[in-house]
């Protein structure tokens, strides 16, 4: 069933509001209180676009964290799992948020973008009001705010074409890198990254006039290469086995639970929140994680996680789908007991009580 | 512009999702990462509906922050600059939550629910987030959880009727006090509170499958009273002067600048963040302050803050507004620097750049 949007100051727009709605933008959802696109043409066409070609996303809602001052590094260190001990100031580093109990709050990417200032650029939760909490708690010297920076992510095969139109010697910027590019006598920070598969480029715009000359730069030297606006895609992200929290992964999964534990650090020099709690578990091992799902159905729509059993035993619950044309079948995410995990192996599973033909994988999916 | 929205599981549906969607809600806004519903049938039609009769609001999306433990009546009171030193397990305390600096994060209504246990019905922000992290940096003994409370308000002037027919002795509830009362062998905490002001009740509803059967119950036996699905209306809450977080009031407001310095205190027994900054400011007076504006226009659509300026001067700018149809001008929520508030007097404001005839106010307006 489909509903309209109740727009307000309180779901914020963007810089670029204006001109996608200009372009067409179909729906939105809200992340960190701002409005995110989610459609232009439809998922599959956004999708088979996306792969082929290249798209500019608003993903403002990707929010910057910025935690500056001398204990800077201890508390971004404190909230994270993963070791930055040795963080450079021209990587990124994808990082869990954790809480005491180990149990995963976020999962940015986190930037040292200078001596005593790191941004984590957010997923869909206030990580500014945890990171203040501990900082006031503590009694930290740090100041913690929300810059004015509305993330442009160039995505697609013929990003790299179209970027380096626009942006001298960006064609050397290696993968999870960032550096400052100039345009319009303007240093815009850029990583090459984003929430896709396909390839590309994440502006960290911090000047909205020039961004949106940029943003218009980009559509007209893209034009032969059949730029579009464009957003995060459900199929593609699926596809990808790219999570999301607060669908695939929520504050009651740990990040060894979510598959997350290569960017989980038992370094006996850096101390964060939950680490006693996650060596336990890996000690131990994780009860459950995240599985992909491929299920002979033409189509699904998960508007929240639905139960899975096999007979009557519940083995867990599927948190997002979607139909891949590229797969002929619907893929899954699903949080699994490990128990019932047995992959590549044809099933029957009861998915919110229907009967659907299913083979359990491991993500990212393989054809 | 209309637009769709995107559904998925990290926009949480609620236990009454499947009702209101077959009543024919019409478009949701999303409040703490849950579909909050905006309107059924129009927000005129809606308004009007609610000051005539009795409705039935979805409110899942105020969520509880729930604190228990030794220290949770000493955290509690650290986050709010209301004084709950003397508060009462049964009356509910409208109460800012605030930052060090005396900022305001968040605004809701805080209930001692039991000799250990306080629960925050909040606005729009990650609370659970922002108590969790001053209760690790000051290492507290208290557990922090969003319980699985799903309140369903009762709102307009036939719900004291409708509400009598449900639940024995509820006309004897007096004004924010609330107490627990039985349904079908399970006792609901219920507040004679909400977010209108044709009265009523908030149902906080921990028990969803006697939650749907009260939802059902109260349709049917409301059905001479003319009950219908409603939510949080724009236009009655503006006429009202109910404020909105994250629409009227943000982070870099204080609470005296909101106009809520009677939720302030400077009791010297207690303590709380930012205390000695709102000190400050209410001995030298604040600068900006919200006020209520009547402009001479038929209609306004307010997606963000809009500036306002008189001649060349900025003076502040516009949060909320919505056409009265009752007050026959539309209504905003402004923040105004207080040199240019000039009260009840006609003048000539630019809104976003166009001029516009108006009348600065208090709040709540006077016809």
């Amino acid at each position: 069933m489909t509903h309209l949007i109740a727009k307000s100051a309180r779901l914020r727009s963007t810089p670029y509001t204006k001109r996608i709605e200009e372009y067409g933008v179909q729906s939105y959802t809200v992340y960190n209180h701002m409005l995110l696109p989610a459609s232009f043409k439809g998922i599959e066409e956004d999708s088979r676009h996306l792969k082929n070609n290249v798209q500019l996303w608003d993903v403002s809602g990707e929010r910057q964290v910025q935690i500056h001052g001398p204990d800077a590094a201890k508390l971004t260190q404190l909230i994270t799992c993963r070791d930055l001990s040795e963080a450079k100031d021209y990587l990124c580093y994808y990082a869990p948020i954790v809480d005491n109990n180990g149990k995963i709050i976020n999962d940015p990417l986190i930037m040292k973008v200078g001596e005593k200032t790191w941004w984590l650029s957010i997923a869909d939760t206030d990580v500014l009001l945890y990171a203040k909490g501990i900082a006031i708690g503590m009694n930290l010297d740090v100041e913690i705010t929300e810059p004015n920076v509305n993330i442009l992510a160039v995505q697609g095969p013929k990003s790299f074409e179209l970027m380096s139109r626009v942006f001298k010697d960006i064609d050397k910027l290696k993968f999870f890198n960032f550096k400052r590019f100039d345009f319009q006598n303007h240093k815009f920070l850029i990583a090459r990254s984003g929430w896709s598969k396909q390839g590309g480029f994440e502006i960290y715009v911090d000047h909205d006039e020039i961004g949106l000359n940029l943003y218009d730069t980009l559509m007209s030297k893209g034009e032969d290469l059949n730029v579009r606006p464009g957003c995060p895609n459900l199929i593609e992200r699926i596809e990808g086995g790219l999570l999301s929290f607060g669908n695939d992964m929520n504050m009651n999964d740990t990040p060894l639970e979510c598959g997350l534990g290569s960017f989980v650090s038992f370094n006996p020099k850096i101390d964060y929140l939950g680490k006693a709690e996650l060596e336990k578990q890996h000690k131990e091992g994780v009860k459950r994680s995240l599985v992909g799902l491929k299920l002979k159905l033409d189509k699904i729509e998960i508007t929240k996680a639905l139960p899975l059993k096999i007979g009557a035993d519940i083995i867990g619950e599927l948190r997002a789908a979607c139909f891949s044309p590229d797969f002929g079948c619907c893929l899954g995410i699903a949080m699994v007991q490990t128990q019932y995990q047995s992959l590549e192996k044809k099933q029957t599973l009861l998915v919110d009580g229907e009967e659907v033909e299913s083979v359990m994988t491991n993500l990212p999916f393989n054809k």
